[in-house]
């Protein structure tokens, strides 16, 4: 086979870097070019303008900038061929840092000390070890696995909830609708590393996180965010703050991003906003891989890390 | 051997909960009793009142309550009996908390998104990731080692800094004064866990933060104290923040504790402060290992853990 052309589409961010190191290696067209383009075999996408790739009469495959891949599903006239999602340790590791390092904020109660110092008070709250407190890894895939295990190795408790059972040394998971309640009701910290699908939408509200564990002396239980933002209601996670039910947030995403400057989340003083930067993929990271399985492709090999279409993700 | 009687003699906080379960196995008299007091074999310790111990004439062993033993010799008349002090798991996973919490704090950029999110700004600044950046760890002991684990994991690069030579898989290791230039010149996060000692007080001071390594994504070099206050000097980490020398620093310790309000560190915006708070000595924990020790040392056992005291740690 010969070796195929790219489409790179991308709306939102300039696709500089992707363009150079793609174009090291293969011809690449750059959107709005391309259109209905015979000769293009692949695309390489974010958030791609709808129908876009559905003109294309000879696409084979598509890769995706991220570990999502709900941008890619948003367009209404998505054709028929596989979709190849990222799995990079440069963005796991990422995403490790970031989980781990919310978690200890939370945990350490780093907005309790901020506070304090402000007002110059040398003072000790009680401090629970590691092992009292449980850590809730929701959506227990690529990401949440690799959290998990840093997180065991600092002592925490570690929960997992996934659609099917997917057991892991030293975590109590949990699968499915079935296993929704008793997880939440053990878990302490709630971290959120969900696909956005169809079933996830809207998943994390009030009701939810009601059903958190809050029998431990971290004063209250803790929300993570770190998947996509329409899995979760940001009215509801603000009431939840406000009432009590959940002591302290971190959300690096949100119903609609960039977070509007007319958002109560961006002055509310128990949340702590990333703007979507848990883990950002690295074009120098990622490119060199979707080259290898292009070329894989074209030797008859199977693409890997594909995205089952019936689930979404 | 008999079951030998306990003085618990501590400064500066109230004694009760060690008290307590102290009292559980054995006879325990309080300071200010117990002066000369015959029947007394053990000292359980913190900061006690100067020539207290020399006075007790059947004293066999003092325990430290907390891993430094500073506290200890401070004493002027500090009697010739073995010193015990503490390692306890609990007090290790505290520190190692504490060390990845503010290692990823200062890595993340915690302190910019703070004051973005003041501003609302949603901006996504450049993020090295961990493998680009060299976490040295000073005093590279019990509490060094197991948090070098746990930064391995999260790929940071590792020195560790001892006065022998230490080894570890993964880490580069630097001993005594000869390598003493060559960590700090690999170094961008340096984590101080040493024990203050004649030969350490005073150490981290302008000069040496000058030798931090600057070459990095990070945008500057970072101060990280959980050892002792006195090993740095508060004036020289102010000046070398506002030069520039450093980025930031998290400080648990400090020259004068608690931190005199009149300190221009509390309200420094490059440092978080936090109350000698990073590892706090758990009786429920750490009582538990006296006692065996102690039953042991009866059946004619040696003693663990006992301080060096020409190197005084
Ligand atoms: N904020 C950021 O910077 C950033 C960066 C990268 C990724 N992300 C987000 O992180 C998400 C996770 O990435 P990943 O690579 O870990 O994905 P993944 O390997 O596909 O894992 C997804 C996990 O979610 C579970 N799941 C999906 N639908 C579910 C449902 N309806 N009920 C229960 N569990 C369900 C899956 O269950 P099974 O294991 O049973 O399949 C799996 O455990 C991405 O989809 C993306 O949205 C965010
Ligand atoms: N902030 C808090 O809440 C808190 C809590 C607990 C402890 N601490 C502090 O942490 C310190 C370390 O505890 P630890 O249990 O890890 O002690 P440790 O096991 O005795 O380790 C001390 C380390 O420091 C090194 N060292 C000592 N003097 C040195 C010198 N002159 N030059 C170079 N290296 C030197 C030792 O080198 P060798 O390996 O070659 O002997 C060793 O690696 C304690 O002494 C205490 O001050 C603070």
């Amino acid at each position: 086979m010969e070796k195929g052309r790219i489409l790179l589409a991308v709306t939102g961010f300039h696709p500089q870097r992707w363009h150079e190191l793609l174009s090291a290696e293969r011809d690449v067209v750059l959107e709005p070019d391309g259109a209905k383009d015979p000769s293009i075999t692949y695309a390489v996408v974010w958030k791609q303008r709808p129908n876009l790739l559905s003109s294309l009469p000879n696409l084979r495959a598509i890769f995706s900038i991220g570990a999502g891949v709900d941008h890619i599903f948003a367009d209404p006239g998505l054709p028929k061929v596989p979709i190849v999602k990222v799995v990079a340790d440069n963005l796991t590791q990422y995403m490790t840092e970031y989980v781990v390092w919310r978690v200890l904020d939370h945990h350490r109660q780093g907005l309790l000390y901020r506070l304090q110092q402000k007002k110059k008070a040398w003072h000790d709250p009680p401090q629970p070890p590691a092992g009292d407190i449980s850590v809730g890894i929701m959506g227990f895939g690529t990401l949440g696995r690799a959290a998990a295990s840093v997180l065991l190795s600092l002592g925490f408790k570690v929960n997992g909830w996934a659609r099917g059972d997917k057991p892991m040394a030293g975590v109590s998971t949990f699968a499915g609708e079935a296993g929704l309640k008793p997880f939440l009701n053990a878990t302490d910290i709630l971290v959120v590393l969900l696909p956005l699908t169809p079933n996830t939408q809207g998943l994390i509200n009030y009701g939810l996180l009601k059903e958190l564990r809050k029998r431990n002396g971290l004063g209250g239980s803790v929300l993570i965010n770190a998947g996509r933002g329409r899995l979760q209601k940001d009215a509801d996670i603000a009431r939840a703050l406000d009432d009590g039910t959940l002591k302290e947030a971190s959300l690096d995403v949100f119903e609609v991003e960039p977070l509007p400057k007319t958002s109560p989340l961006w002055g509310h003083p128990k949340i702590f906003v990333t703007p979507h930067a848990a883990a950002t993929s690295d074009p120098a990271h990622l490119v060199p891989s979707m080259l290898r399985q292009m070329d894989a492709f074209e030797r008859g090999e199977k693409l890997e890390n594909l995205v089952d279409r019936n689930a979404g993700y």
